[in-house]
């Protein structure tokens, strides 16, 4: 592989990576994997495949993709490395459409929130080639228009290989998304959607449920009152309802088994005040206090 | 009352306030009052009461006060506008050793997270010189050095009166809190309790209880994971245990309520996901999309 001229300071990671890149759906993600795949990488050929031809003409006018295509069989010739970052449901239908038109040596991954169904789909059309991915990174606002050049950097992105997945396809996609910023890690499918069940999707719907209690109980124009720890914890109750309809359905028994253990930790503390117990409760308020600081901070504002 | 010369520019609303205030408390509530008042209202004289000497001198040091007091009797002398900015359990105690030393025209306040147990004990003690407010202000750190001098610049401000105060007194207070950049609202203390246990007390169990449920059912370093929306919503679960015991104890029976509010919606929400139920899933997300972008976004990042 050539890497242009005078491009090598700019790209010591990427030197190991594939050239040629397509990528399914210009959205928030993919948008956002094609700006920061401009500025850090500059030598990367990207095609870019949507369905929406003004979206697709926006791309080429804001120079995100070398081509651009509506087609998904010529939008995949002579790539590396193929990224899904369409909603999950529509991807089985375009690694059906893609399969035979990949190069002997191409690998697939995907960006999809959930992975255990998507990874099992996927490989059932793709064989060892796909290796499932999730960059903990996003927006509660969504498409081209909330794309952005930083947004991996320092991001969690978590692979999901399975048994038969070769050493050398988990390194490539690894070091792409280590050359976008991302911190990378890997489990298995199943561990991935427990955690993400935890860590973000119940986070999701408690947003949701929350928004949901407060309209239904006080009076509409309560919510001018609301201060900082409504706002923060309801942030991402304004992300596009479809994709995460998408993604809670995907994901839908870790995800119901988290809200309902949720529920239960909430109804012991419910307890608690109820009978008044402040040992119990100040206990149960340090040892979150105790976790709480562990976590990482310094992420930018809006990723997921 | 004299309003020192030049300064007129600066004050147009405080000089229509008493001059001499008190403050009980140099936390970040206390301290933050402090800040606000010699920054926009410089003609305002401040004595501030706390029990640590240390903390006492480093507000002499800062030019916070005019005096500093550890008796609370001396602490009140002359004072026309008495805050109390400590934990709610203190108050009465306070309120007992204050009463003999107030001025006849004086008027006391406080800066509690819950009203009703706090007026109905302070009223039976001062009578209708008290009337309760509630700064929706604050920060997940605690203590003077977390104080800030734009802490309540358009935070809600709800003042509590009850049908027998005086109309003189609340718009006395009211303007205190106006003078300091708030935005302020009335309500009985019972409508109060009930409105901050959905839009501020819940939103702090449920931080609390997510960090709990994270910490018990997933391996320690998963949390390093985690993106924004946990981030986000479990933000306030650093919160000081012990004022947080306090706070949910003295409103335990509105936060029960409102947990078990929450319990239920989050398990209409497991129950349509396990049915797979995306028409009612949708809705569901779609009812809180709706709410959502209703809640003033300006306010900045640490006001609870």
């Amino acid at each position: 592989m050539s890497v242009p001229a005078g491009s090598e300071a700019r790209i010591p990671v990427e030197s190991h990576l594939k050239r040629r890149v397509s990528i399914f759906g210009p959205g928030l993600i993919g948008g956002s994997i094609a700006l920061t795949l401009r500025g850090r990488c500059p030598g990367t050929v990207i095609s870019i495949w949507g369905r929406n031809a003004g979206l697709l003409d926006e791309i080429t006018r804001r120079g995100l993709a070398d081509t651009v295509h509506t087609n998904a069989e010529e939008a995949v010739q002579g790539a590396d490395l193929s990224i899904f970052c369409t909603p999950v449901g529509i991807m089985p239908g375009l690694a059906v459409t893609i399969a035979p038109h990949l190069s002997e040596h191409a690998i697939v991954t995907d960006a999809g929130s959930v992975k255990a169904g998507v990874v099992e789909k996927l490989t059932s059309i793709l064989g060892d080639r796909f290796l499932g991915g999730h960059p903990m990174a996003g927006s509660e606002r969504s498409g081209l228009a909330a794309a952005r050049a930083d947004l991996f950097e320092g991001a969690p992105c978590i692979l999901t290989p399975l048994p038969t997945t070769p050493a050398w396809t988990l390194e490539t996609v690894s070091l792409f998304w280590s050359s976008l910023g991302s911190q990378v890690t890997a489990m298995s499918p199943e561990a991935h959607d427990r955690l993400v069940a935890r860590l973000s999707h119940l986070p999701h719907a408690i947003a949701f449920a929350l928004v949901n209690l407060v309209a239904s109980s006080l009076p509409p124009a309560s919510s001018l009152l609301a201060g900082g720890s409504f706002r923060d914890g309801t942030r991402v109750a304004a992300s596009d309802p479809a994709l995460w309809t998408g993604i809670l359905s995907e994901n839908r028994l870790e995800v119901a088994m988290a809200i309902r253990e949720m529920s239960e930790i909430l109804n012991s503390l419910a307890r608690i005040l109820e009978k008044n117990d402040t040992a119990a409760i100040l206990d149960f308020l340090k040892r979150a206090g105790e976790h709480r600081p562990h976590l990482p901070l310094p992420y930018p504002d809006e990723i997921l």
